[in-house]
């Protein structure tokens, strides 16, 4: 029932490719995450997953297609749906996502990137 | 799959307290809407509800305390929780919600204000 300001609980962590939750909602979790470099492939089997770019620009791409989204900027990934996300020159990009509570931000692949427990900011 | 421009979505409708649907994800919906001058106390039984102010200044009341939401600040409005959004100086907010998809944006209040065939934009 607080206001939550964005930018503020970006201050609150550093590390690249780990979400931070800051709302949870009807089951549904906001987290932030900042990205760098390139992710891996992967789907979730169950779960939509919304991308909302709040820094920097995000390149999301599909086993046929490719995205560009900017700041302002918004993009779901149907379940099932491969993906790749990743940034250009290293940039780091801040997102917001949404998606389920019981979403694993690299769906059915388990790796070194793999963050179990994530944390509320 | 593809990006969904925030801004540009604004473009496409100019009436206010009336949300517009941009996107759908596991049973929830991503709307936008303009807000200008007061809505009505209500409340959703059954829906949390999460406001993402893209322009201007919300001020949502609770029944024993308020809370300010600017550019760049979320709120989320507990299911069962009564709720009164308003602007001040009939200034016009651009927000965006995150709900599910059955919420009614009165709530059980039934009213001139409220819209059942929320569109697509």
């Amino acid at each position: 029932m607080k206001t939550i300001n964005i930018l503020e609980k970006f201050g609150k962590f550093t590390h690249q490719w780990h979400p931070h939750i800051i709302a949870e909602l009807n089951g549904q979790q906001v987290k932030l995450a900042r990205l760098s470099g390139s992710f891996m492939w992967h789907s979730h089997e169950n779960e939509d997953e919304l991308f909302m770019v709040i820094k920097g620009v995000l390149y999301m791409k599909y086993r046929d297609s490719e995205e560009v989204v900017r700041e302002g900027e918004l993009i779901v990934v149907p379940k099932g749906v491969e993906h790749y996300p990743y940034t250009k020159n290293d940039e780091e990009v801040w997102v917001l996502l949404f998606e389920p509570a019981s979403t694993l931000h690299s769906g059915a692949i388990e790796s070194e990137r793999t963050i179990n427990n994530q944390e509320w900011i």
